[in-house]
């Protein structure tokens, strides 16, 4: 080893011992008689000491270095007359007798220090000096955690992981598949999987009771700030059990991992259904550290010649409590929240329950004070107390004040990142009815199960049917998502039928599938989490990219690498294909 | 849970609980008055017994269950009056007494059975029931295992594991890639990773000193029965390292795998030269289970007017020990075996050392008594041994040695399997010359380290160069290779010149890597292992893919889920492709 003992580890107790590090210059001083070097790696930062007086080749040599040049450097441990308590080698530095110059550095085009003067782009375009940097290091090591502990938590309650394959076959129903030409079957493609959905139930047909996997999967869609085209899954799939068989196991890999990575003791996991979350919070994955549910007025409100009421389908508020202070123009800028295209209510009424106990509404002139009262009743409102009101087609609605609702948390300090509120949404409907291609769509995937006692309206009235489907929300965001799984053919043909496959399309992508459930298969349900979002979402950010070693741009590029680029011709050939560019493109 | 236990785990202690079984019908018994089952899970066969005199009706219901129907079956654990000492469950019982039919099942295409009469084509297409197969799951058991015994390893020696990304750029030097159009990028492609050599280096300028991942990897290749188009690989990297540092890591891994797996003791991984194993075995992954070394005659055997021996660069032969009663039919096939194109030698010399301490040769007409005692003498041969000697062009005749000694080897029951000598093949050549292209290529790859010592042969004589470079082989096989990398910008230059790169492609292909060597790059190393290789040498198979769950046929094709397969029109547009099949296919 080019070195003794790493940059994070000396201390007093190894005063007076001959030691080799090597690292990277972080920064250097030169104090006249003596230099001093911060010397980093992967795990901290050690002082090194050159003294004119006793070596003044080598402190010449030290004066030399450069920012990011790579040294090897051995000396002494000696106490510190100046010690740093802000870093646990501050009380020592390493008085150098011998410095190697392993690699020189250009100037770096950032700083590399927690807080960087880097852009986005750039950082992305080195991502290797970017990786230097500690908070990008410390999010690969939490990733990194976050992975031997999920595998060692699921191997000791006797999960296998199994690897399924990356090059599969394109199913062009859901989101678009990524597909590979193959040279040694012409004309003919594999595609990348968007998840092994289909080959971990092919396990549980062969007998693999308990599976998992963290795998890659891929899905070629226009990204957006928080996509990746590849992105990471814990997935699972277990046979024999039912629903609340699964959510039991996964509270048990959530539990452990809060504790063992946060620290965290996670107390209760509540289950909510999926009515009663769109219902009371507008959303399907509700964030529950805060109360601030939905009261419905519909009923209260109607009547009183107030159109926007009456024409509604819907009137539903929340109760902002000890918000009463709120300014006119405050209010004024939740009205500009809501009426944002992404939100897209067309207006906000509210009601201030002032501190002497009088109502001011901004509807006062269709409602009086009494009927002012019956609505604060409603929202068990308390003198300080501002609701917030809105109306008009019910999901709409329920979207917009949803997303008033957010930002009230935020306003309020009710969104702490350092608190997590798990909690499972279950009852999923089976079915989406989608208007514009006037079909039903599998609101999960085509596998998922109906609920027993729901089979029969699958003929008479599919859109409400449920299933036995459930996501994990943690603080307003989805973690993960499964079913119990269909394991019929006939009830898994049926579902394909409705789904608006031809019983020729249904063979052809998913005839072994259903051949398979001719030959035992057992009852089998699963979940998936997506990992880089479960790891954004320990690691206490939004994005995603900050998880990820190598992450691709908006445009999903690799701007490091510069990928995807053109392919040399012969490459082409070999594959059978003709790049086919438009017009547009051909003439630039 | 559809159980309370799994089939493999209830014992006389249980006696006289009810438990809950599921699983597969193995085997079912009629026996008059009584109806055994076989079930079958994961874990092992449970024996159900249903009694017509005490519930007719469900006995009724057994005896119409057909093999790998999936049941539940609830009932009293009791002792066996036949006992089966064969099976952990083999002293008990359950009386059923509540039977559910889960899933029916058609006849099974073979046996499910530790030996099938299942064809490999067959078992590939029903690869879901050759999974229920003790064998296979065994199989990926042990896999899983390994990977898991593997992250823990690493990880407590400090190693991080981290993605690197899966959509990448081609690089068309060396195998095939697989490619990937990018619908969002017209008319480029990603590629997908023949390994993540490039990215586990930016890691270590990125001053993560010690990466792993366990990860896929993908080449076009023409597939060998023993090759994927999909593998996975142990790939690891370490900085500030020597290649000592590298060997001495990873014989801990070795060592602690063969503990916990294999519950085998590794006692010693020695080293030896690239030079020393092609002069003694003729084979850069020789198996040293057995001596057999080459012994080379050529300077002995010239001058005798044997035109064979005169006329070739090198005669060399082995000395199997006690074999000198080979009979002429047996050393007649011998030289049938050498002949076989494969292996390519012209003829075969024997010299038997007989008991009494006479020496008989194929070539007694031009040697005498004397001149054979000095070949017995260089073989240090005993009465009783049999010298095979082969001549010819040195580097094809020792190939065919290799081959020989290999097969006499498997002939004298000298290669056990289960004995494991792991070996380090050090100090490979860097660079190997084409004939056909008159160009050098990387033995290794283009990022490896030429040894200190010789990088001034590299303008003189580039061919004696020798690199930083490693193999780790056990019992004959590669398991894993790796090198001491370049980390110097022009070094890593003038290997592409020499490579024959124009400064362009160097700079279009890997300028990023080049790049970054400007910014600090650590002095850094790694290996990589083949991880399906590994499990079969683990498990005692000569298949790959009887360690992959999903494994691929010659062909490259997934027969089970017909893939690869043509895509429809839509999806060729979106990409900007166009399929061009050759003429032949088109009038198909």
């Amino acid at each position: 080893m080019l070195r003794t003992h790493n940059c994070g580890e000396l201390n007093l107790s190894n005063t007076g011992q001959t030691v080799t590090l090597s690292g990277w210059v972080q920064r250097s001083r030169d104090l006249g008689g003596m230099t001093f070097i911060d010397l980093r790696d992967r795990y901290g930062i050690t002082q090194l000491v050159f003294n004119m007086e006793t070596n003044a080749f080598l402190c010449e040599e030290a004066r030399k270095l450069g920012r990011e040049f790579v040294i090897s450097a051995t000396g002494q441990v000696a106490e510190r007359s100046n010690k740093n308590p802000k870093i646990p080698t501050g009380d020592i530095e390493i008085i150098v007798n011998k410095l190697d110059i392993l690699n020189s550095s250009k100037h770096p085009p950032f700083t590399i220090e927690d807080n960087t003067d880097g852009g986005d782009e750039l950082r992305m375009k080195y991502r290797y000096l970017d990786l230097r940097r500690n908070p990008v290091r410390d999010n690969l090591l939490l990733r990194h955690r976050m992975a031997i502990e999920t595998r060692n938590y699921l191997n000791n309650i006797g999960f296998i992981e199994i690897e399924t394959p990356v090059l599969i076959k394109s199913t062009p129903e859901g989101a678009r598949d990524f597909v590979v030409p193959s040279r040694m079957n012409e004309g003919q493609f594999y595609a990348l999987p968007q998840s092994p959905q289909t080959f971990k139930q092919l396990l549980m047909v062969g007998g693999i009771d308990k599976y998992f996997q963290i795998v890659k999967c891929f899905r070629d869609e226009d990204l957006r700030a928080d996509r990746q085209p590849e992105f990471t899954q814990i997935d699972c799939e277990m046979s024999f059990v039912t629903q609340d068989d699964i959510l039991k196991t996964f509270e048990g890999l959530i539990k452990h991992l809060f504790i063992k990575v946060k620290e965290v003791e996670i107390t209760s996991l509540p289950q909510m259904s999926f009515a009663e979350a769109m219902k009371n919070y507008g959303n399907d994955k509700p964030d529950i550290r805060f109360e601030m549910t939905f009261v419905e007025l519909t009923d209260l409100v109607k009547g009183h010649d107030f159109r926007v009421f009456d024409d509604a389908e819907l009137v539903v508020g929340i109760n902002a409590r000890g918000s009463a202070g709120y300014t006119r123009k405050q209010l004024d800028a939740l009205t500009d929240f809501v009426k944002r295209p992404q939100v897209g209510a067309t207006g906000m009424i509210y009601l201030r329950y002032n501190e002497d106990g009088s109502l001011k509404s901004s509807v006062d002139k269709f409602y009086n004070e009494e009927e002012l009262k019956k609505w604060a009743a409603a929202f068990d409102a308390r003198p300080g107390d501002l609701m917030l009101i809105l109306a008009g087609n019910t999901n709409k609605t329920r979207k917009a004040l949803s997303e008033l609702r957010l930002e009230m948390g935020n306003q309020l300090g009710l969104r702490n990142p350092d608190v997590f509120a798990p909690l499972w949404v279950v009852d999923f409907p089976l079915l989406e009815w989608d208007d514009e291609t006037q079909r039903y769509y599998a609101m999960h995937h085509p596998f998922t199960s109906p609920k027993p006692e729901d089979i029969a309206l699958l003929d008479s009235d599919p859109g409400k049917v449920r299933a036995n489907a459930y996501d994990l929300v943690i603080n307003g965001v989805e973690i993960g998502g499964g079913s119990i799984r269909i394991y019929n053919r006939d009830l898994q043909k049926k579902m394909f039928t409705i789904l608006g496959f031809s019983d020729e399309d249904a063979q052809a992508q998913f005839g072994f599938l259903m051949n398979a459930f001719e030959y035992g298969a057992p009852p089998h349900g699963g979940i998936a989490f997506g990992f880089d979002r479960m790891c954004s979402l320990f690691g206490g950010s939004e994005s995603i990219r900050d998880y990820i070693a190598f992450p691709k741009n908006n445009a999903g590029r690799d701007v490091m690498i510069d990928s995807p680029a053109p392919i040399k011709q012969e490459q082409l050939d070999e594959l059978h294909l003709k790049v086919t560019l438009t017009e547009k493109k051909q003439s630039n």
